[in-house]
């Protein structure tokens, strides 16, 4: 793949996820119909598939072909976008429009956006696990990857997160409760994303220990960099009502620091992110373009 | 275990998954303390632990220890935990009692009702993925089993049938619907419960095939006794509304074939799980203990 910018890339990646995402999911034509359209709705509503971009340039970063990772790839933005469309709910964040879409339950229903965000979450185990997508890499690779996604997406991880940012809302928080939400609600799947592809790329212990270094820096910059465009975006270009964190009392860096200083930490999480994979050779390139991106976009 | 009864078997059984469900699940002193007293809640309200122990008595036909398949069935009581919960929110079922307690988010809200879903769901798969709990068996079995189970819980298994349960309420259905939705919504799960135990215990082709069909069968059966029970249960004995399910016009066998029908029905099923399994020898004896205390429930 001939690549000249970072944008390039990234819109190619997205799509050959696109193109998995729809190969993996079972077709609208499948009973009960309605259950596939709405999973359907969410799945390619226009996310930037950020976590399998992710997964996939870490494996590769360990000299694995990405295609070996596909199928996990596609299983990680399952997980993300049941969690989004749980978040929009009435009785979580109340979203009615995402990405300038309407969001599932006002499209389907709260009912069916409760269980398509359940087949989802369901879905992207069911697809990890498959023996017939798992090639000649040993099963334990795929247990172990199990286990840290799952790690990372329930109590202890962005459930977790989730809990305490819904039970924060309009209320006065400290930094600890800040970083602690950020971490867990966002960081800890990105940190998984990247520790599943190299994890089933074969990654020795020294190459997983600073990919995992790269994946906390640049999962936490990422979630301060989308605090910033929500502030700092337009409508028109993100789709939602920008600022909409911020009226509801969310805890966001931006709120909590200011706008410099976010922008300044996210910075320095950057730099933190590239040194910690400097060790790594040029096969890492495309990690060190994403992490340049993250900031990119918010200047 | 010297076991005289059928009850004292089931409740011997029941008293080692409430003993390792509780091991398993981080204490509620763990933050956000909330998640983890709403997920307890739920798991500790008196469920009668069928899917584990069918899970265990299956492993046992086989040869195999119950230990080596306990933290799976657990996971499995997990996963029908997390589906009761988010049936019972306002936006599916609706109910305020499960058991004779209140459910999970006339206690917790809404919010972490659905998290506490969400979360049970995800550690189900954590529980399953765990390499330490593995013993000797090859990882390949495990992940044989995630598959199983997560096909067996989402859109082709358990959240079709909810979808086509939730969707139907109120209206005429056929039989092949009522079938869908009790194949679906219940038998899936109970017959990815017998089908995890033997996989793990390294059953032969035969047996796997002679233990499905049981698990067909006799998941069948227990659905049908169940919604029996419902309309002719007491409340005290039951804890939740009888015939709640009749009054909102839910689809159930009794509502459709009669009671007296039905009865004879779910024996017939009970006949089939017994002669799948005469192949089996002795070991197999708390699986037919089982069945037929499936159908002395309701008479």
């Amino acid at each position: 793949m001939k690549v000249t910018t970072v944008e390039e890339y990234l819109k190619a990646r997205k799509n050959i996820v696109d193109d998995a995402l729809d190969r993996y999911l079972p077709g609208e034509d499948n009973f009960p119909g309605v259950i596939f359209k709405s999973v359907r709705y969410s799945i390619f509503a226009g996310g930037k598939r950020i976590r399998p971009i992710l997964c996939m340039a870490s494996a590769e970063a360990v000299g694995e072909d990405r295609e070996t990772v596909l199928h996990v790839a596609c299983a990680l933005e399952m997980i993300h976008t049941y969690s989004l469309i749980h978040d929009d709910l009435p009785v979580m964040d109340d979203d009615d429009y995402r990405r300038g879409k309407l969001t599932n339950h006002k499209v389907f229903g709260e009912d069916i956006a409760v269980l398509a965000g359940d087949a989802l979450l369901t879905e992207a185990f069911r697809l990890m696990s498959k023996r017939e997508l798992a090639g000649n890499i040993p099963a334990d690779r795929f247990l172990t990857v199990i286990n840290e996604i799952s790690e990372a997406a329930g109590f202890l991880g962005m459930v977790g997160g989730q809990v305490v940012d819904v039970r924060s809302e309009g209320k006065e928080i400290d930094e600890k409760t800040l970083n602690y939400i950020h971490t867990h609600k966002t960081g800890a799947l990105i940190l998984a994303s990247v520790r599943a592809g190299a994890i089933i790329a074969g990654a020795g212990e020294y190459e997983l220990a600073a990919l995992s270094e790269y994946g906390r820096h640049a999962g936490l910059a990422f979630q301060i960099a989308d605090d910033i465009l929500d502030i700092e975006g337009e409508r028109e270009l993100l789709g939602k009502n920008i600022g909409s964190d911020k009226s509801r009392g969310k805890a966001t860096f931006p709120a909590f620091f200011g706008l410099e200083e976010s922008r300044r930490m996210a910075c320095e999480l950057i730099d933190k992110a590239l040194s910690d994979i400097t060790m790594l050779d040029g096969k890492a390139e495309p990690l060190r373009m994403i992490a340049r991106y993250i900031i990119e976009r918010t200047v």
